[in-house]
């Protein structure tokens, strides 16, 4: 996948071009641009952003250094996307479709916006993180980057953990343990360490549909409503969880 | 505002102490403390994760490395959050409670998450950025540090653009124009460079009202249950935009 980036702080992009991605970058899966809006400034003294027309705090960015950035990668008829609070709020079935794009080209905005004009030309598809306000769209550019990233063959390491987990399934994630088996008087749960795979599975899913339950009614509810492809055993469990 | 921060990769982390944040931390407004795990483990290979117990893909962050960093910093009894799918998802509300703390410390997990008796030891709180899947806490780390930092006095510039803004007002924000007036055969609105400001303000209330029932009806059903603050002349715009 090839992942243009347009960016005022092209620096800030180096937590995610490092670590997990810098290895997907190494080996060709994924490719990134960044490309620094400010080169594009057509402005003396570099400048990208002015006062809004109509008053109100802040400084809007220019339509001409973002259309220069933009025509400099033929971005026109490309899909863009621009990270805003006004956008759809990012889910896993919208990553989903992401992941099976070739290229990806981000706009992220800063002060109060950008020229409306720059996302009317190039009919810009405006995404959001969540209703939160960000100093600027470099962040939620790096989250759905991360998030799309890991679901593209060859990105994560072998184990290949994308699959079972947590907001896939509908459920939230059981608790985890790990080595050793007793640490500071806390024990892991008897029945991890048993061997009985079926009755681990089980004890699993229902810390799931508890802490779904729980901490997020609204997505037991949906998961509830569509539990007609559990297996009987799998019913035992939802049946003692509702009780 | 005292921050700690938990990590594998406190690398990543330059990406918010960089740019806006960089003149809050040089002010003192902000402190940061980062703390790498990995400087914890007891282990001759400096290890921090295992296998989890009963199975499943992928590795679990072990208890001890975590209680040794969180030791060094006296943790117990203090604000913990945890970057968690499994968390309440962030919001303005949350962030105007945590921008109030004095200190936070910030546990960013990897892999499969971390051993469960350490969020249950240290009473964490965990927090999710939204309904998707990340590599690493660090980035939910960093999206909620930008947020919660924005709103202590003195991080943004004098602009003071931290007020009026989409999400605070609970309608999303009206479409932005900068100079040129002009720009590719696109024209501003007229409306916006004609100097009349109560004109100006109706202008901008409809655009956000039309943008939010377009584009997030849950957000116009609870602006339009709360809309009896409005003056007579905001109402007959919503009258209009209701038509």
């Amino acid at each position: 996948m090839k992942i243009n980036v347009l960016t005022l702080f092209p620096e800030m992009f180096t937590a995610v071009t490092g670590s997990i991605l810098g290895r997907a970058c190494e080996k060709g899966i994924i490719t990134f641009n960044f490309i620094n809006i400010r080169d594009f400034s057509n402005d003396k003294h570099k400048k990208v952003d002015d006062y809004p027309f109509g008053g109100g705090p802040g400084m809007v960015m220019m339509a001409d250094p973002i259309f220069g950035a933009l025509n400099s990668i033929d971005a026109r008829g490309k899909k863009i996307l621009y990270m805003s609070p006004r956008g759809n709020i990012l889910d896993q079935t919208k990553i989903q479709q992401l992941a099976e794009e070739e290229e990806l080209t981000i706009l992220c905005g800063h002060y109060e916006g950008v020229d409306q004009r720059v996302l009317d030309h190039f009919d810009m598809e405006e995404v959001s993180i969540g209703d939160y306000i960000l100093t600027g769209g470099e962040l939620p550019a790096m989250v759905l980057i991360d998030t799309v990233a890991r679901l593209i063959p060859g990105v994560l390491a072998g184990e290949d953990s994308a699959t079972e987990e947590s907001i896939y399934s509908g459920l939230l994630e059981y608790p985890q343990y790990t080595k050793p088996r007793s640490y500071e008087g806390m024990d892991v749960p008897e029945i991890l360490v048993g061997g009985n795979h079926k009755l681990i599975y089980l004890w699993k899913f229902e810390q799931s549909l508890r802490l779904t339950r729980e901490l997020r009614p609204d997505l037991f509810e949906d998961f509830v409503k569509n539990s007609k492809k559990l297996t009987k055993d799998e019913h035992k469990v939802l049946e003692k969880v509702l009780k």
